[in-house]
This record gives structure tokens, C-alpha cells and sequence, in this order.
């Protein structure tokens, strides 16, 4: 039987949301609306992408492990999904749906009362094959991490100029953007 | 005339302390005592360093640029200091220290008033050489996004395994360690 990391995933899964809130509500737009170039992410973007995981994401993909297991492969995540539904939305009401999507989803998460079975059950992902439900809910919890680490590289980026001959010593500048 | 950054610095300088206050705080040790192997750095270890930069590092160094200029080269930054000073301290405290070193330093810092021919003012580090003031407080901001960087990092780390074949579509699992 692997690990039960279902209190760990959720621990973190619960905090996201306010530490992006604190990071990035009232923030000019010169830290939250700009990219790395081409057809890179901005902040805005980032967070309209999180919602779009928490409607159609993870606990869909959750409930059809438990309803369906590997008999029906996921729907595929849409990653420019947020092109469309953060149109005409402000950076203040993402974070507040973000915030409100994630509490929606954690009290559908626990009331599932899910245990150490439940946590092996299998599902089938559309390009990785099998994965288990485990799989699936500590996927979640890294997701939010790889998003939190996206924000930080693409606010630093703003700022690859300003800091002069210390870009040499601040690592998030040379990460080489395997973020998104 | 380089633009001046001063302002976003400092908006992005308030935010770090709450922003890793509602992703840390009553963590369980799980996300925050454990590495990514070796020498590396525990979250707690990251805080600490943080921590450390807010006592000996960015406003003594913005003072020294202001009294001496280039005359002085800064204090080399100790980046092992946290491993004596954090000792015997829960993470708790140390989010607490953090809060209040920082709002106290950009309660300095704001008092310093600083117009835009402050900010080109010249001192001198140790190892980069001639450096500005405006360099310096754009560095600080991005060293807080740097460790913001590492800490996602260091979390997801402990994931590593428990995402199963989902590892090969998180960013943050691929990040090389550049960012201490």
C-alpha cells in the first residue's frame, strides 16, 4: 500500500489560493499583466488557468476514477481555456473565484471520505494511460506549486534589467521556463 | 535617466511576508523540514536566509551606497547564517520575524524619501563592482521571488513519487536547482 498523502495534498491544496491573494490583489499591473515574450503567460493568465483546472480538472477527473475507472479515458485539460473565460474579468475577480472554486472543491473532496482503497482506485489519462486517484490528487497539489513557481519567474522577469550586474546571482532568472 | 522602479519594489517587497505566511503557517514538517537532498535547502532553512537578508543585507548595503558610495565595498552576505540563527525557533516565529524586519525596513526605507538622482547613486560589492541603488532595491525584490521559486520547488520535491506519471508534465519538477 503506497503512502496515504491525502492530508499533505490537502494542506496545501487549502492555502494556495490566499498566498497568491497576498502575492499578487492590488498589485500594478506592470508585476501581474505582463509575459516573458511571444506567447508566454502573465500572471492574469496564470490564475485564469487555475480556475479552468478547478471547474473541469480535478475533482471531474476524480469523480470519473470513482464512477468509471479505466473504462473512460479523461477529457483532455484545455490550456488556452482561460483566453476565453478571463475576458473582461479584473486580476481581483479571478483570485476571488479562484478562492471560491477551491473551497468548493476541497468540501466535495472531503466529503468523500475517501480512504487507503479508495486512493489505489485507477483511472486512465488520455496520454499517460493508467494513474491512480492518489496520483491524480498529489497531481493537484503540484500543479498549484508549478503555477506558484511560473509567478515568480514571469514577475521576475519584469525586472531582469532593473537588477543590473546581480542577474548573475538570482537563480529565478535563469530558470529555463519548463513551467508551464 | 533609468525608469524608476522604487515604487512597484516596494509594492512587491510588502506583499512576500503574507503571501509566505498563508502557504507555510502550520505546514505540517512534511513541506517544510525536508530538502531536496544533500546540502540543500528545507523551507525553514529559506526563511532564515530571508530572515538574515532583512538584518545584514539590503538596507545596511542602501545606507552604505547613501554615506559612502563607491569608497566601501558591502559586507559579503553570509548565506549559511540561518543554520546558527534559526536554531531552536519553530517556523511560526520565524514567518513572525520576517513580517516585522521587513515592515520595519520599508518603514526605513520609505522615510529615506529617495528622488530619482538617489537611485542612480554608485556604491561598490565585493565581487560585481560598481552597482546602483536602484539595482540594488530591484535585487531585493527579485530575491524574494527567487526564494519564492525555490520554496515551490523544494515543496513539489517532496511529491516527486507521489504524482506518478504526471512527473513528466510539472515544470516545477524539472527546475535544474538554480535558484539558490
Amino acid at each position: 500500500m503506497a503512502t496515504n498523502h491525502l492530508p499533505h495534498t490537502l494542506s496545501l491544496l487549502a492555502r494556495t489560493p490566499a498566498s497568491l491573494d497576498a502575492l499578487l490583489r492590488d498589485q500594478p499591473d506592470f508585476w501581474t499583466q505582463h509575459n516573458e515574450g511571444g506567447d508566454t503567460w502573465t500572471v492574469f493568465d496564470v490564475i485564469g488557468h487555475l480556475i479552468h483546472g478547478e471547474r473541469t480538472d480535478w475533482m471531474p477527473r476524480a469523480k470519473m476514477i470513482l464512477e468509471s475507472g479505466e473504462s473512460r479515458a479523461f477529457e483532455p485539460f484545455d490550456r488556452l481555456a482561460q483566453n476565453r473565460e478571463s475576458r473582461g474579468k479584473s486580476l481581483p475577480q479571478l483570485l476571488d473565484e479562484f478562492a471560491r472554486l477551491r473551497a468548493e472543491n476541497l468540501t466535495a473532496l472531503r466529503a468523500l471520505n475517501l480512504r487507503d482503497a479508495d486512493l489505489e482506485r485507477r483511472g486512465r489519462h488520455p496520454a499517460l494511460g493508467v494513474v491512480t486517484l492518489s496520483e491524480l490528487l498529489a497531481t493537484w497539489a503540484v500543479h498549484d506549486l508549478t503555477h506558484v513557481h511560473q509567478i515568480s519567474r514571469v514577475m521576475a522577469h519584469q525586472y531582469e534589467r532593473a537588477v543590473g550586474p546581480w542577474r548573475a546571482y538570482l537563480g529565478v532568472l535563469k530558470c529555463a521556463g519548463h513551467s508551464e
